[in-house]
């Protein structure tokens, strides 16, 4: 028959493989144990553990809201008694995902542009003479301008800068000691836009008082994300008081596992807090700081200042989460690979059957038929065609 | 012959399954109809709806810089009139990705440091006698410190403060509700690091006035990222004036998905608006709003300062992209499940055809050729076993 | 024998498919080339080059600090000499991972609250008679509320604003010039929550002074995150002068290329600069500029504020990384994948041998082995023996 012939007719046929039996207990078993790993590791690993038979979605959208409640005084010997609210210790106020907040400052007030002498602290501003005092060079690190002048009362070179330059060193005790019991409210919104899920952690209730007097409680409160400074920091291992000195960074990480297969309330948010300052080898960083000025102006229109270098603990709130649906691709690229696995196994089994077995010989003979051009009457080929007809006949 | 004689020689021979042909219409066009099924998945979901062999790239690269056009003037009977600029209304001002929108606002001018009367509004202030003013214990979620005596004209305890402390109540209708008709620019850069792909969503024209005088139209002028306040807020469904009122939050998402097989001028944003602070059921939340106070010196240097507690709309820009490139691995393996697939349907139908058909003993004697050691006295294995011993006689 | 007896008796044998063997060299070669090019494909990319033998992560955890020092000296004919440090020039001053750095500005000095002429540069501000400046509407990209009076010596609308208006033109040369000159520290903390890896750009070093001297260097420093604003410009191939004039965006990419097979030493961050504010023509836009204002009060209580253009830098660090660590899905998803090709190429093969050459025709009768119901399979089959002798005759 033609081969295009062929070709159709056996269309209509089902084609299957021939398979030769091997009464050889060893290999048999063998393989079925390697078929039997690869199914258990196919069900049990790929599909309930790695839920493989879900279409994964990380790219998280989400939108954090914080707010922070507590006021507290401070009292030092140069400025007097003032008070901080939300308004002055958040920096920026604007209720952002990182945000900072003062726990501790330096206050220079009454700075005015002019001329002094630099602080001895910084080492590129001392001098012997004059001639360390490059005119018009900027003090490196430092807080102005040279003009030339070494000043031997300090023994620091004469600037140009806002005067009288910061001097006092950071107090040892914080200043705001207090905000250990300020909280800091955390809204969260998060929306997963492959699956159009979308989510809030904070208790959907008609129960207006509830927010302003839960505090976060894992098992009772889950969805009350209003936490106490001091918990929050000490959940980290820490202790506050330290940290509110000198200052340092800690992540909030609010993650969203979510195994949309299920019903929504199973997918809740989780809470992690971590000191983000810390080196491997688990030493605290230098801390947290940064300068910020307020401007004022004199009756005779001079511009003055008041210098802040505040210390304090920055938040960063993170958030990410990952999220699970059935979906046909990834299930049939895990079932397909389970599949070519087995074929794997099989393949090593032929190997060792065909090969490494004193009886291979005899294997191979029966496995392989050979087929050739030159003498076409050979025993093995005739010796099958004798077989098929008897195994028909019976 | 040897076994790695045997394995070499082997080497150079082309190795094929030997197939037994079914004559079973059936099973034949059952397996045919799933091969064309499996056939129809990979080529037609796999490929052409999921582009199973592109490279996808998820981890976009971008920068967001937002500018907002506009002028208000609010009249207040306290303040007088009052213009609000961007440099006023935009918190922060320096165009960021997530900001502040002031749409109403509650101003305590002239606070200074002293002792009055906690607002009444605060649950925790109020008080009958002294002994509920506990002296240095600060007032929760409130202005100040009490200082232990209870004032029996308001109710409340007296505080250590910023005097007077905030008492009135936000106005119902928005002070800047003119707010709707200002515009807002937004500007976006993005990056596929992995495929070195960059766009922004911003025309380039040599023509100055364009950004000028466009307004962002999907049709006419998509290229043109300058919105409407009031019809971007409209476009999420909820009505301006009613949240310029007491606040909420509008998530901006601008999505690139990009084909990088096809030019890079079919790879344009899509702009879609949600309202970010509602709860599942819909409701809206309480609102966005916070403060934040100007500072002041008098001629005696004392502090004073103005309150401010906003409301407004707060807008998080969110950016995200997909680029998709062909790639090699993706195909495989796409192509290779699929096949493995198919291995899964021939397994299926053999099972058919051997075990659950009442011709399948005859099947399976055809199909399978038992190989065995014991002489079980027919001729074809009394062959073997002679064949057998020869083999072990070499 | 039973279906059911018969499939339990034939589950404790080793059932392999029978094969022939085509003493073919073209098609057998051809096949062991493919098998070694899938092989190759396997090992060489999928394994070695894409190590698809990891379980990736791109969801880095990130947190950016930064800070700046340099202080440099202004001097304007109207507002006289000026000192600008960190607290000014960098908005906002909390160390932030985008943030702008003010090199070129506009100062408005003493505005107040009242009527005045709308700038000439508004278009929407010009006017021939009153007609044009409709009351009680503002300046579309404008300063101000018109009142209703076109000013003739102007040619511009009276408008209700903060007088006097802005109207000076952008210093060719950037008045912050020296700021070429300051150094911005970058602190960078990664985390891969999957892997619970976690690392920091920063050398961990007790030299408490190693951080105040070092600058960043790819070779000898690179884990000294310091770098001079002036290199970091120009590394993005921009004259920083140009630049400052009239602003624009730097991105700063920290990228993390871990692979967690290794050592964590060899988990480095890669720095690179680019400038994001750019068509795809590579034409720089129209820079980066925003206003902010300083309020005052005077003696009387009224207020008047200082409202600065500021012209800057404005960067955007952008932390990305991926990291890869051995795990057995991807592994056995790469190998089955690459199994089942071989498959297809056998598929091929078997296609060319049985349909495609002139010898096909014998290939098919020894390849498949006809099934059929009619005839009690002797005549079949016997006519297949013969069939062979013939064909095998010629």
């Amino acid at each position: 028959m033609a081969g295009w012939g062929g070709f159709f007719f056996s269309l209509l046929n089902y084609k299957t493989e021939k398979y030769v039996i091997a009464e050889n207990r060893r290999i048999g078993i063998l393989f079925r144990l390697y078929q039997l790993a690869v199914l258990g590791y196919i069900i049990g690993w790929v599909f309930i553990v790695k839920k493989g038979y879900q279409e994964k979605e990380e790219a998280i959208q989400t939108s954090v809201i914080t707010k922070l409640k507590g006021v507290t005084l401070t009292n030092t010997s140069e400025t007097g008694p003032y008070l901080w609210g939300a308004e002055d210790y958040v920096i920026p106020p604007n209720g952002e995902q990182v945000f900072f907040i003062v726990t501790n400052y330096i206050e220079t007030p009454n700075q005015r542009l002019g001329f002094c002498a630099e602080s001895f602290k910084i080492p590129d501003g001392r001098c012997q003479s004059d001639g360390d005092c490059l005119e018009g060079e900027s003090v490196t690190a430092g807080n102005g301008i040279k003009t030339g002048m070494c000043l031997n009362s300090t023994g620091t070179c004469e600037i140009h800068a806002w005067c009288p330059v910061e001097h006092s060193k950071k107090p040892a005790e914080p200043l705001l000691s207090e905000s250990e019991n300020f909280t800091i409210y955390i809204k969260n919104f998060i929306r997963f836009p492959k699956f159009e899920f979308s989510k809030s952690n904070v208790l959907e209730t008609s129960d207006e008082s509830y927010l302003k007097t839960c505090s976060y409680d894992k098992e009772n409160h889950p969805y009350c994300p209003i936490f106490r400074l001091g918990d929050l920091v000490s959940s980290t291992g820490h202790a506050y008081q330290d940290m509110a000195a000198k200052g340092g960074t800690i992540g909030v990480l609010i993650q969203w596992i979510c195994d949309l297969d299920k019903d929504s309330s199973k997918c809740n948010p989780q809470y992690s807090f971590t000191r983000l300052d810390m080196n491997l080898n688990n030493t605290v960083t230098s801390g947290y700081n940064f300068r910020y000025a307020r401007y004022h102006k004199d009756e005779k229109g001079e511009t003055y200042r008041t210098l802040y270098k505040v210390y304090g603990i920055r938040f960063d709130i993170m958030v990410n989460g990952q999220a699970g649906k059935f979906n046909i691709i990834p299930t049939i690229i895990a079932i397909g690979s389970g599949v070519a696995l087995i074929g794997v196994g099989a393949f090593a089994c032929d190997m060792i059957l065909l090969y490494m077995m004193n009886t291979s010989s005899y294997y191979r003979e029966r496995k392989f038929e050979i087929i050739n051009f030159k003498s076409a009457g050979d025993a093995s080929l005739s010796h099958t065609d004798i077989m098929v007809t008897i195994t028909c006949e019976d």
